[in-house]
């Protein structure tokens, strides 16, 4: 019998099944092209982030499939937010290991795109194509979202100005708090928390809530950004250096969730880990005096809890004070080396 | 001491020591940034494509580290050559192990980053940002290449007509012959191959050839293409199923290397694995009988070899024929599920 090769393969019906769903966009040819074809805007630039996650690294092999893929596109999304950029789509690279039959779990891939394509609506940012690979090795999904930003606006690092307001959004640490008590679930009694506050530190690990919502009032009115991805020491130093300034910050005044402030109150390490551990995924930015008004009733109109803990100096270093006394980290941010 | 937490972390370290001095671009931002940006050529689409390699899966791990990068970014320039499109940029995520210290082997990496800079200037398609983790699985290297076409005019898939002759680029199933002499060296000498021949197959496994010389060519003439990397016999039912269309190949005029043949001759199976292996990055085309002459005339001169082994005909189904006779396929394509 003459085979006809007509077939599509497994991998290609993995593609078709699964992937091609969230494929809405025109120029995703349903994924049954070699590459994607997009129309960037008129006048805009693309900016252009990859970031991944990796099982046992960046999210537990036990998380809920549905938020694996969500954390690894929020992820981006935060970039994107931070510059500036409305997202235009995403392109994925999924390596899945086989079962012990050889086989991909496909209960866990069917949650984790339903996941994913739950935030490709969200976020209007479409699924564009993506590699599918079987690995040796831990579940890993590498995504690149591409974003537009009018000619020469993206909000960069390298821009704060000496006089600078320095503001974040949303709360800090409450990831870093949270991934601990995955790690050491005695915290939970240490730190005095409630199952409402357990629940909402281990949520904010498990699924980052990236602030594109205000991506619009960051472009306008921000002089530099990023997003709090390797925590607020190490990632204000980040700036600095970039921007050839200093930062002075008011440690007190640093936004913190309720079950942050009591795991703090209680033990005053959780203080630093909530500073220097990394997946806040809000946005740092610095704004000039005059526009923080302004940038504070955008946020206020979006929803978006802004606050401002300290400013842009002249020379380098950042230092945290905490009633006026300088603060010491024994590890100011999160390095995957 | 305070800590002033302005040093670099180990992770900005070795992306400022390995990876910034292939990021060219301006728009790459020294890779200091959060992100790229990139002013996309007026009037043009955008082409976007992800592919990778993991160790052990899409390269040997003894494989020399300058080759790996350089495959995964060629696998990647393949697929622009194949739509047409002008390579832009690209960026990329790594995942290392840590050797038995808990270290990165940097000698590994350096000797990596000096091959994937070298085919960044030859292909001028600079590094534009990355993500660097640390895993507990095999190198993995993921990369998203950017090209540009003018707007509308991504060469496809499904576009083949009835009528249309079939060509390829270069010789195919080099790749895959080489890759079985990996696992089996004896085959060498089943194969009678001669040094000279073996170390040819060899390196079309280790480092691809893809013809972005000609994708001006292929865009201008055309009508449907895709780059073969699954093997000749699954893509190209890949590309019928696509367009609708059936195949016709005189299995004959399949262009092989000197290698190629020699393995053939002494083996009717190598046949097979010749056209079903993967890995050739070679582009197959269909193209209108009267754009036949000045597309060969164009290859011509850029120095790539193209050869028509078939004509696209009305139904369905991609039929291999030698001396008239319908050839079978065991496995007609590489499916990694």
């Amino acid at each position: 019998m003459n085979q006809m090769a007509d077939e599509p393969s497994a991998e290609d019906r993995l593609i078709a099944r699964y992937f091609a769903p969230l494929a809405t966009h025109p120029g995703a040819f349903g994924l049954i092209d070699d590459a994607a074809a997009i129309a960037p805007p008129p006048g805009c630039d693309l900016v252009l982030k990859t970031d991944g996650v990796i099982a046992g690294v960046h999210f537990f092999a036990d998380d809920p499939p549905e938020t694996v893929g969500r954390k690894a596109l929020r992820m981006n999304l935060s970039d994107l937010a931070a510059k500036g950029a409305k997202p235009l789509g995403f392109i994925m690279s999924v390596a899945l290991p086989a079962n012990n039959d050889g086989k991909i779990d496909e209960v866990w891939l069917k949650a984790f795109v339903a996941g994913l394509g739950e935030d490709a609506k969200l976020f209007d940012c479409p699924l564009l194509g993506g590699d599918t690979d079987r690995t040796p090795g831990p579940i890993s999904v590498s995504i690149s979202a591409f974003g537009a930003v009018p000619h020469g606006a993206m909000v960069r690092r390298a821009t704060a100005k000496a006089g600078d307001c320095i503001v974040v959004t949303g709360t800090i640490g409450d990831a870093a708090l949270g991934v601990r008590l995955r790690y050491d679930t005695s915290l939970a009694q240490k730190w005095r928390l409630s199952e409402a506050m357990k629940a909402h530190l281990k949520a904010r690990y498990v699924l980052p809530q990236p602030r594109n919502i205000i991506a619009d009032a960051v472009l306008k009115h921000a002089s530099a950004a990023m997003d709090i991805s390797d925590g607020l020491v190490g990632d204000l130093a980040k700036l600095c250096r970039a921007s050839g300034v200093a930062a002075e910050i008011d440690a007190g005044r640093i936004p913190l969730s309720e079950a942050a402030r009591a795991a703090v109150a209680a033990d005053p390490a959780a203080f630093e880990y909530a500073l220097t551990g990394g997946d806040d995924y809000e946005i740092l930015l610095t704004i000039a005096p005059d526009k923080l008004a302004a940038f504070g009733a955008d946020a206020k109109k979006a929803g978006v809890a802004v606050t401002e803990i300290g400013r842009i100096a002249a020379g380098q270093g950042a230092r945290f004070l905490r009633d006026g006394k300088p603060l010491a980290f024994t590890r100011p941010s999160y390095s995957h080396f």
